[in-house]
C-alpha cells in the first residue's frame, strides 16, 4: 500500500501529551475564573453563514477568512468570538437576561501568512458584558479584576493591566482642534515605545502637518506618568475644556477607584495614556495587559468598551465591555520564554499499576479501588518483561507506581515506588492509596506558570 | 444601515445558557471520567490537509466532508477523531509511550442532509488505547468500565453495554462455509430487531442463496440468549470447529470475566451476538450502548477493537481499542426524552449581589469576599429601580440574592433571599457566605441526567 506522509498543517498547534496537560490546566484556570465572576459559558458554531461573519465587511478580515461553499451555502469559519456573540445576542435576545455576561473559550481561524509564533487556528478566551440600551461603568472596573484573577491563578506575578479611556484621548484631540487627525496621531503614539519621542514629533510635524506647539502638547500629554493617583490628578488639570474628555476622565476615575475593592493590587494596574487599541471599535475604557519582564511580546489580554455590539444585525443599542486572551499565542510565548512550570504534574495518571502475574484480577480490583477514591489510575495490561514495564513507567512520567507480584499477592500488600526518589515500600492497598492521595493533594495547588 | 438577519446554520447546535450549563456539566463528567482511567487529553486541529483525512478515501466520508482550498492548500475539516489520532501517533511516534491511552473531546464535521436530530457539527468524546505491535485483551475489558463510569456519573441507570467479538462471528460463518457471504449476512442480522426473524430468513434464502438449514443455524446462533454466563456456555458448544472462533470466544470470556473486577454490574452489560458494528474496521471486541427505555434511539456509545490504526501512514502495526460518544446527539436525545435533570443548577452564579445604593464600594468588597471563598458571584452593577433588579434576579434563575441597601450598610449586615422559597433573613456577610457555601456544597452531587 502506498503511504501518505503524516503531517500537521503549519500554523496549527498540536501539542505532545505533557504540553497538552499544561494547556488543559491553563484553560481550566481561565474557565473557573470566568465562572467565579458569574459569567455563563457559551459555545457557538465554528462555521457560520458568510453573510453573518462578513456583515461588517472589508479589510484584513475578509482576506484572512476561511470561506468556502458546501452545496448552495456560502460558509466561513469564525475569525473571532465577538461577531458570533453579536449574532447570538440578537438572535436569542428574548431568552437572555441583560446585562448578559458570557464567557467563551474556542478556536478561531485566520489565514495569516505563516510565521513562527503566529497561528491560523488558535484559541481565544473571551468575556463580555452586554447591556440592553445602557451599561454601567462599574462593569469596566470588574473586568481588570477578572484579568488579575486569571493571570494570578496561572502563576503570573509581574504583569500589568494598563487602562485608558478613548473618550479622554478623543476629548483631548478635540481640545487641540485635531479631531480629524486623531486617528493618525493615535496610530503614531502607538509606536512611541518603539521609535521614541523624537521620531514621533517629526512624524507629527512633517507628515501630519501638526504645529510644533501642538506636537509638544501631545507629547507632554502622553508623557504624563506616575502613580495612578498622580496620573489622574494631572488629567484633572485638563477638566472643563471638553465635555467628552470630562466624561472619559470621570469614567477612568471610577474604574480606578473600584479596582482596589475588586482585589486588584496597585502594582498590577496602571493608568496609561499611550494605550489606544484599534480605532473604530472601542469607544470608552480600553485595556492591555503586558508581562513586565517580556514587553517585546506585547499585550497578552486586551479589550475595552464598545457602544454598539450588534449594529449590523439590529437597531437595538447594545453597549458592551469585554476582553480577549489570545490563549494559543500566550501558551506558545510562555513556552518560548521558559515560563511553563516543570513542577506541574503532566503525567496522565497519579499512579500506575504494574501487575507482574498472568492473572490480573488483583490488579484490576486495586485499580477500581484507587479510582473510587478519585485517583487517576492507569493499569498496565501488557504481558511484557519487568524491564519493559519499568521503561514504560519511566517514559510516562507518573509520580508513583504500584507493583503487584506473586510475593505481594501472597502477603496481601503492594509495593509502592516513588518514581522521583526511587524509594520503595510495601504497604497495604489502603495505606498505598492514602499515600498517593496525600501526594496528589499536595500537588493540587501547583501553578502552570512560573514567573520568577 | 441595512441589517443582516441573524441566523445559525441548520444542523449546528447552539444552546441557550441553561442548556449550555447542562452540556458543560456532562462534558466535565466525561472529561474527568476519562482522566480517572489514566487517559491523557489530546487536542488536534479541526482543519487537516485533505490528503491526510482522505487517505482511506471513498464512500460516504468523501461526499460528506467539508473540503475547500485556501491559497494552494487543499484542506478539509475532520469528520471524526480517529483519523487525526492515526496521524498523531504516526507523526509523534518517537515521543509517545505505548500503549498510548488518549481521550479527545472535540467537534467534527459531516455535511449530512439536514434533519431533526442530525447534526453537521457535533462533538465526539473518544478514548482509544493504541498498542505498538500488540495490545492485550485486558484493555478491551477496561473500556466498558469507562463507559459505565461515564454514564453512571451522568445519572443514567437503565443502560446496557452490549459486547460481542467479530472473531466469533467470522469464525462461525467460516464454520458454515459462508465466509464470502458473511458481510451480507451480518448486515442482515443487524436488522433483526427491526424486521424480525422471518424476513431475515427470507432474505438469507431468497436473496443471499443460503440453504434453509444454514439459515436456521444462523438464526439459532443469533437467538442464543440468557445471562452472560449462559451465553458464553452456549458458545463453548461450538468450540473446536474453527480457530478464529475459539480465539474470539476466549477473548470475549476474558473481557466478561474481568468486567466485575472493573466495577461493572452484571445488569449493565450483556454479551449480545447480534452486535456487529461496521464491517471492515473492527476486528475483535465490539461495543454498543443502549438506553433500555429508549431502544429507538440506537447506540449512544459504540466502538471496538481494530488491528491496524494507521495503515495509511505507516508500515508499523498499531492495534487499538476505543469507543466514541456522539455527545451532541446524546445531549439532543436526552433533551427530547425529557431526561435532562431540572434540578441541576444552571444559573451562571451561586449568588447575585443587588446593591441598592449609588456607591458600590460595599457591594464590590462583598463580591470579592464571596469569590475568595470560591462562590460564583455575580454583581449587578446597573443603576436600575428595585423592581428591575428583582426581575433580573428572577430571570437569571440564581438560587440566592444578597441585597445591600442603606439599612444593611448602616447595620453591617446583608439581606439574604432564597429565591426558591422566598425566605429572607438579615445576616453578617460571613454568615451569608457560609449559608450560600453550604447550599452550593449540597448541590454539588446533582447529576445532569434523570433516569427514572
Amino acid at each position: 500500500m502506498e503511504r501518505i506522509k503524516p503531517r500537521t498543517l503549519s500554523g496549527f498547534m498540536e501539542l505532545l501529551p505533557p504540553a497538552q496537560q499544561q494547556m488543559e490546566r491553563i484553560m481550566e484556570i481561565i474557565r473557573s475564573s470566568y465562572a467565579l465572576y458569574g459569567f455563563t459559558p457559551l459555545d457557538t458554531p465554528i462555521i457560520e453563514a458568510s453573510e453573518i461573519l462578513l456583515a461588517k465587511g472589508g479589510g484584513e478580515t475578509e482576506k484572512q477568512i476561511y470561506r468556502f461553499s458546501k452545496g448552495d451555502s456560502d460558509l466561513s469559519l469564525r475569525f473571532d468570538l465577538t461577531v458570533p456573540l453579536a449574532k447570538y445576542v440578537t438572535l436569542h435576545y428574548p431568552d437572555l437576561s441583560f446585562p448578559f455576561k458570557r464567557y467563551q473559550i474556542g478556536k478561531v481561524y485566520r489565514g495569516e501568512r505563516a510565521q513562527r509564533g503566529r497561528f491560523r487556528e488558535f484559541y481565544q478566551a473571551d468575556i463580555d458584558v452586554i447591556g440592553d440600551g445602557q451599561l454601567d461603568i462599574t462593569n469596566d472596573a470588574e473586568i481588570p479584576a477578572i484579568i488579575y484573577t486569571v493571570f494570578s491563578r496561572m502563576g503570573l506575578k509581574k504583569f500589568q493591566i494598563r487602562i485608558n479611556n478613548r473618550k479622554i484621548l478623543n476629548g483631548f484631540y478635540a481640545m487641540l482642534g485635531l479631531t480629524e487627525k486623531s486617528g493618525d496621531i493615535m496610530r503614531t503614539v502607538d509606536k512611541l515605545e518603539k521609535i521614541g519621542p523624537d521620531i514621533v514629533r517629526a512624524i507629527f510635524v512633517d507628515d501630519l502637518g501638526i504645529s510644533a506647539e501642538q506636537a509638544d502638547e501631545i507629547l507632554g500629554f502622553t508623557a504624563i506618568h506616575g502613580t495612578n493617583d498622580e496620573v489622574l490628578a494631572a488629567l484633572e488639570g485638563y477638566r472643563g475644556r471638553n465635555a467628552l474628555f470630562d466624561e472619559g476622565l470621570s469614567e477612568l476615575s471610577t474604574v480606578a477607584r473600584y479596582l482596589g475593592g475588586f482585589g486588584v493590587p496597585q502594582e498590577n494596574f496602571a493608568v496609561d495614556l499611550t494605550i489606544a487599541r484599534g480605532l473604530d471599535y472601542y469607544t470608552g475604557t480600553v485595556y492591555e495587559t503586558t508581562l513586565l519582564d517580556h514587553p517585546e511580546i506585547g499585550s497578552v489580554c486586551s479589550g475595552g468598551r464598545y457602544d454598539n455590539l450588534a449594529e449590523y444585525y439590529t437597531d437595538r443599542q447594545m453597549p458592551g465591555v469585554g476582553i480577549s486572551i489570545g490563549l494559543t499565542r500566550l501558551f506558545y510565548v510562555l513556552g518560548e520564554q521558559g515560563m511553563l512550570n516543570d513542577a506541574l504534574p503532566t503525567a496522565p495518571a497519579d499512579v500506575l499499576i504494574l501487575p507482574m502475574t498472568d492473572d490480573l484480577s488483583a490488579a484490576v480490583s486495586l485499580a477500581t479501588t484507587l479510582r473510587s477514591r478519585g485517583l487517576r489510575t492507569q493499569l498496565y495490561n501488557e504481558a511484557k518483561k519487568f524491564k519493559a514495564k519499568m521503561n514504560y513507567a519511566d517514559k510516562l512520567g507518573v509520580p508513583f507506581i504500584l507493583i503487584l507480584g506473586e510475593d505481594e499477592l501472597a502477603s496481601g500488600v503492594v509495593t509502592l515506588k516513588n518514581m522521583l526518589t526511587g524509594e520503595q515500600q510495601k504497604l497495604s492497598p489502603e495505606a498505598a492509596a492514602d499515600f498517593v492521595a496525600d501526594a496528589v493533594a499536595k500537588h493540587k495547588g501547583i501553578a502552570p506558570v512560573l514567573d520568577k
